[in-house]
């Protein structure tokens, strides 16, 4: 029998222990032993949550047990966990983790302390879809050439809402919020960190590539408007938050912000509160992985899928999924020299030669216009919506602060990428 | 160092021997050592593949080869590789397999043979889509409620070019053909026999249910016209070739045949020639995989990423993902019990008071109507399009025969069940 303790009995925690209850029909026939939760442990001991297992305010408690031999980490935050975990490793406990900040910080250390034991954390990517599985084990034939992935599932949700029913940002964020799917402070989701965390986890399982939050470019969803859904609209795209990791040459893009992408593609038809990514691998092509990228159910199944691995195998793959350096001399590529197609809306003062001027500083840094569009804001002033074709950030960025400057520009230039 | 060997070096055998020395990087860095193709079986020593390994016509050269630690099964057929699988295990080589009628077969006596040795086999549905992975691993957690799934892709090519294009099926069928989508026979594929084959494979893993391809519901896609696409999407359908397991209670519908389904799910959205699975879980909700589901490449992808599995950790998994049996008494529900919504074409010859009898023979046939629609077919006939709230399949098929043997009834009627 294995036993499990739970650091953390929050949703996501008192659902992994009632999955191990309603479902251990399945889960010992595919186990192959049963799994019990023995312990769990929670912040205020006097909230009763029906479980029927010891609970604990002392994280020591598990730690010290013997008994336990998976310890699931469901604290939240990244310092405090770390050193929870790595005390439950070197007393030989197994690990399974759906804390995506501790591992965007510390995947490394972690995979070198558990080099012989099992540290799993499914659950820390795209909820109860299993991508870590398909990528460290399904893909693994492939060099990896591109992920994209729709992450979270609150942007998500709110871009579909602003894009079929046409309402105001502040007005579907604040209905996301009453109905849970945002924060009070809603600024780690819709300011693309949360999917950046997903994507750095991602990132290191398909190109061994480490980096931090603060090393990649993170944009969110917080300046796109209707104007800029219109656009899309009438050139056949949907606006989506993407996290984004893709391989030139010897360097790895890593990137989250809101793209326009294509109708056609599978991602763009990805709407509502759920995940999708797509991976392309070398030699098997696009895959596409979709589901529910949230809740305690969705999420504590793939915590719970980890407990079974564990049980039937010990450890049987590298954390990462690799025990020695994949793709030689692969680096981060920085920001500035990413290469993408570009959008832009420009609010300018509706008076003769403004269009004149702002082609003139397009063609003085080299950048293409694919299209442009101009629509009134107001009755005296005009958006300008421009595509580019291919362009280098850096070029952009110095583009955008010529044109902010200018007296009949009304405001900072909002840029989104197209890929 | 792991040794290979491959019986069949077709076109996927020639892309297992291509990846393991294009992708020797990655693949030895997952793996943890090096992986290499010593020897292939061919039936024609002649022919100059460009591999560069040693090739033989004599399956036994790998089968008492001591020093081949994997063998790969790429004959197709049943019996044959039956034979040399149960060898290959027998002497203690692991074994991976493309084959999905050997599986469809086989499975169980050789999840007998396999308790303590490798067998694996994820190419054999879906190609380089991982779903075997995500069903055995990834989705552990779950009873399973429903499978469905786009598993043969000739199929759905040519559904999405009809209901793209307008164009007649036997038009498509040429063209498919000639692209090598189709087989010179391609009854295979569009008699839904291909996908029952991995319909069977997946319901293993999420049953344990025990079928063979005589004892389910297979239907093709030979008899879907442009009527009933159209009739299809003015109701808001797609019209796929979907494989199907559900459970209901106690009992699991196992079952092939064109659908109709409506245009929002994500499955009705897969087009041309990739294919898509959805499955849904107690807890985790609808997960998908979507991704190429053939191609000499794709399906390597799966084979090389089942052979690094092998060299990471020998058997880690039960080769069906149980190792006892899982849920009580889940049997195979005879096709006749089915429930499901319908639609139905009927040709009739365009005569007063036709309209009254055949609506009456739904009504002593208990079967509800919910749309119908009359369209002329030629000068003197004209189609009945009808759709019927759920009724059960056995009455059903009594109200067709009822219907066929009427003198103004031109042809026997054609079903297409509604999901």
């Amino acid at each position: 029998m294995i036993k499990v303790g739970i650091i953390g009995v929050g949703t996501v925690g008192t659902s992994v222990a009632q999955i191990l209850k309603d479902n251990a029909d399945v889960i010992s026939a595919r186990a192959g032993t049963d799994i019990v939760v023995k312990s769990g442990v929670v912040k205020n001991l006097n909230k009763d949550r029906g479980l029927g297992i010891v609970l604990t305010d002392n994280v020591d408690d598990i730690l010290n047990d013997s008994k336990i031999d998976i310890v699931v980490e469901l604290m939240g935050g990244v310092d405090e966990p770390f050193e929870v975990v790595k005390k439950a490793l070197k007393s030989g406990k197994a690990v399974v983790t759906a804390n995506k900040a501790l591992l965007a910080y510390h995947r490394y250390e972690l995979a070198e302390l558990a080099k012989d034991i099992a540290f799993e954390y499914e659950a820390s990517v795209a909820g109860g879809i299993p991508i870590i599985n398909a990528l460290r084990d399904g893909l693994s034939a492939n060099h990896i050439e591109s992920i994209m992935g729709i992450m979270n599932g609150t942007c998500n949700y709110m871009m579909t809402k602003m894009t079929n029913e046409g309402v105001a940002y502040d007005t579907i964020l604040k209905e996301s919020q009453e109905l849970g799917y945002a924060e009070a402070d809603p600024s780690f989701d819709v300011g693309g960190y949360d999917a950046a965390h997903k994507l750095l986890i991602l990132a290191s399982i398909a190109y061994g590539i480490d980096a931090k939050p603060e090393d990649i470019l993170i944009e969110g969803i917080e300046n796109v408007t209707q104007d800029d859904i219109a656009f899309a609209k009438e050139f056949g795209y949907a606006i989506k938050l993407l996290g984004i990791a893709k391989k030139d040459g010897n360097e790895v893009e890593l990137r989250v912000h809101a793209c326009l992408i294509k109708q056609e593609e599978m991602i763009a038809k990805i709407d509502g509160v759920m995940n999708g990514i797509s991976v392309i691998g070398d030699k098997v092509g696009e895959t596409l992985y979709y589901g529910p990228g949230a809740g305690g159910d969705a999420t504590a199944s793939a915590v719970v899928a980890n407990i079974i691995d564990i049980a039937r195998s010990g450890k049987s793959t590298p954390m990462l999924g690799f025990d020695k350096p994949m793709e030689a001399n692969l680096t981060l590529k920085p920001t500035a020299d990413i290469k993408s197609k570009y959008y832009l809306r420009v609010n300018v003062s509706d008076k003769a030669g403004v269009l004149a001027k702002i082609t003139k500083i397009f063609e003085d840094n080299n950048i293409s216009v694919e299209t442009m569009l101009q629509r009134p804001s107001s009755e005296d002033s005009a958006n300008l919506l421009i595509s580019t074709h291919t362009a280098i950030e850096s070029d952009i960025q110095n583009m955008i602060k010529e044109i902010e400057v200018l007296d009949f520009v009304n405001s900072t230039p909002v840029m989104i990428r197209i890929v």
